[in-house]
Parts: structure tokens; sequence; C-alpha cells
């Protein structure tokens, strides 16, 4: 079975990150899309990057509406970007939208950083509803030109709208941080497997009482072209089809000598 | 390579939740795994469910001492569950932990809840730093007995501390939450394809402002022993081994015929 889009049809497509709403990475992003479809956004109210696939069940969720230049921009949600994308479906839209782009985030979302993201995250609620999902980031954190990212954006759309998706997967895009004219290319890639080099800063606050802040890098480990990371470091977009069925299949064949019943 | 564990030397475990280190969940997990290894607990200081694999990069973390009858039971960190692992092997332990075991959790962990879950997302957490690892839940909401839980937690640790796992594998066990005696048996799982059926409760505040509150229930929709979810509803222990490499590797092969390379 496909998540397909008939292109025939208007696309309609919604719009989320884990910026926040007033990123300038979903503006940019916005005004590309609204070149193929009809766009609805809705967004987290705050900055919600490194939330993973959080929901909000302890407490309720608010929605107000975000506007930009005196026009309305979108709905702002208190929560994090796995529930503005639950709650657009199933309470503030209409109908269910016939894509879904999540982004531009500012900074990338390769290798292990994927399990974190909260970018990705709203892409795969999306797929869970049977939405074709893309997550988009550049990767930089410096001063970022989302200009080629939210073209490439546009593309991928279309062409995702055009092909469709298969259930349960989405894609995650990530783009180098030059100008469009030294862009080498663009690869389907494999997420790759640096980790981060976690370091805690341990520092004391005026009543002498310890806290730590979370540092370090994500290692530059991977090698070759067919990762997400090296590839976008080659200068190349990057474009990762991932799923979340995260069953080891050869582990399951390998715990048959494992005679696991005994454990009863 | 296998994140493997030499029976001769100690077992020194680290014990994490998602419930909050004064969860009963936690402290029944700690009595039966004392009887196989030293254990240190760093946990959540409050209930972390639902925060999937979220990591604290905005704000510093801090740790307190948590003391049980008056004896010292661990340390309580005001983060989520992947924050007191990163925390423990990189800040507050002296020597890297043999083995890990995430929970128990009250509540299933089975099906597409695994990517939202704290609980696993601790052990994700300790497998990427080599560590071997398990999550474990006691598959009701309601009055929870944790005895036999437990008892099958440590002889799932002794088991995963013989055999090892392989890098980038952990084991994802539910239990059902029936009396010992009518468990039929263990089995090997895949993760479930059950979704959740979200519904949002909207209300009013007493100033007339609408907010939302997420609701629902996980679809049983899996059929056969061979699904996480259903295995345990056929009172079996079931046992997942998940990992986090999202790679959709068929649809990279599908892909060829996209011309990709053609969007930029």
């Amino acid at each position: 079975m496909k998540n397909g889009t008939n292109t025939k049809k208007k696309l309609n497509i919604l719009v989320c990150n884990d910026d926040g709403i007033d990123a300038p990475g979903i503006f940019a992003l916005v005004e590309e899309l609204r070149r193929i479809g009809e766009i609805t956004v809705v967004a987290p109210a705050k900055q919600q990057s490194a939330v993973g696939h959080a929901i909000t069940m302890n407490h309720p969720l608010r929605v107000r509406e975000y506007h930009r230049d005196g026009k309305f921009f979108g709905f702002a949600v208190d929560g994090t970007p796995a529930d503005c994308v639950k709650l657009a479906i199933r309470a503030l839209l209409k109908k269910k939208p016939n894509l879904l782009v999540s982004g531009i985030n500012h900074g990338s979302n390769t290798a292990i950083s994927i399990i974190y993201s909260g970018t990705v995250s709203a892409a795969t609620e999306g797929t869970i509803f049977g939405i074709p999902s893309i997550a988009i980031s550049l990767t930089t954190y410096a001063k970022p030109d989302f200009r080629y990212a939210a073209k490439f954006a546009r593309k991928i759309a279309q062409k995702v709208a055009d092909e469709g998706l298969p259930e349960g997967t989405l894609l995650n895009v990530n783009v180098p941080p030059i100008p469009e004219k030294e862009i080498r290319g663009v690869l389907v890639t494999r997420q790759g497997k640096a980790r981060w080099d976690d370091r805690f800063d341990a520092r004391r606050d005026p009543a002498n009482k310890e806290y730590y802040w979370l540092t370090g890098q994500l290692e530059e480990t991977d090698k070759g072209l067919q990762f997400d990371q090296s590839a976008v470091r080659g200068k190349y977009v990057s474009v990762t089809p991932i799923q979340y069925d995260l069953t080891d299949y050869e582990m399951m064949a390998k715990m048959k000598r494992w005679s696991i019943d005994r454990l009863k």
C-alpha cells in the first residue's frame, strides 16, 4: 500500500517544525511551498529542539493563531512537534492533508541525531497517519541562509506528491549550508553511524550547588558518501528514506538458540 | 562486535526508568537485580512518560541524592530518561556499567508506543554507549503487581550478561499483568503495527478559552503471537530485539528510479 497523492488534486500541505512557529526556517519553507499547494502551518509556540518523539499527556494543549506581517500565518501550539501533527489532523484541520513537510530545521538531523530530532518526529507522526511526509534540515548552526534548502524542499515535496511513499516510510533530507552553485548533487543515503561525544560541563551556582550542562559534538566517524552525514560534508544534499519498525529481525532469528522460553 | 559482558566479573548494573525515581516499579526492579550485581540508580526526579528520546540542551541538569527508608537509593536527575543515562555514564559513575535495565514501566511499551517511550529511550541510550541494555514494562495501567516482572527482569538480565547483545541492539520486554502461574511462556516477538486511535477532548477553561486533552487508545489490529502486543494479550512475556538504524533499505533501492540527482 502506498501513502500516495493524486497530483491532479490540489496539494494540501501541513507544515510543522521544531524550532518554533516564529523561526526563519519555517517562513522560508512556507513561502516556497505556497507555489505548489495550500499550506496549513501548525507548529510549536516555542523552540522544541531535541524533544525526540515526545507527546504531551499530562497537561492540556492550547492553540493560538499566530500572525506575521499582520496576516494569519498558522496555529501555534504549546506542545511538541508530534503534538502539533496529532492536533492538526485530529482537531484543527477540516480534511486530512495529502503531504506533510517538517522544517526547515536550523541544524543537521543526521546519524544518531535522527532519534533526538523533533523535526523528524513531526514527519514520523504524519507517516503514522498515512500522510507522505518529509523532514528537512539545513546543516549549520551558524548564520543560516534557507533559500536553497527551501527551493529543494519544494522540489522534493512535488516529487513525493508525484511518486508517493510506501506506507510507514518518510524522507529525511539534509542540505549543506553552501551556495546553490557549490552543491554537487543529490544522493540517496543511509543513516550514519556517528554518535555524539557527550560531555558534561559541571558548574556551581551562586549557592555553590552543582549543575551540569550537556555539551559535545557529533563524531565524524562515517566515511563515504553512502552515509547522510558524510554526503552533506561532501557538499551533496542527502535524502534518507527512514521508517519506524525498530525490530532487529536478524537478532530475532539468532535468539532462537537462546531457548528463551526456559526463562519463564 | 558484541556489547558483551564477562560474567566472571561482578555485574555493575545501571538502572533507570521514566516513571520517576520514587515509582514502585523501579523499587521492585532494584530489589531483584541486587541478587545478581551492584546497582546504581540514576532516574528522573519526576514522572517522564511519553517523553520519547528527548534530551535537555537548553537548561542545565541538577542531581540530588534520593533516599528511601533512610538509606541512599540513587541519583534523582531533573531531566529525561536519556539525560539520566548520559549523565550517569559521563559524569556520575566512576566506571562504565556492564548492563543497563530500564523500568519497570507502569504500562505497556509495544507496537507504535515504542517510539514515544521514555523507558525504551533510556535503554537505547545505554546501547549507544555500548552497554547491553534492556527495557522492561508491565502492561497494565491498573493496580500493578511488579513481582513477576521484576523476577523476569533479573532472569533476562542474567541471560543478556551471559550471551551479550550485538552492537546497536537492545531488548524491549513486556510482561502481562497476571499471576506467575497464568503466564504461558516467553516469546521472541516483533514490534507490532498497531497505532493509537488519537482523540482530542476539547474543553473550555473558566475564562472560556479552549484547550485540548489528548486521549484515545492503542488499536488492537495486530493478530498472531509474532507481534509484541498480541503476545502479551495471549498471556506470554514478549521479548523484542530492537535497534535504532531507521534506514529503509528497501526504499533506498527503489529510489534509484527516482533520478533524484535531477532535483538539484
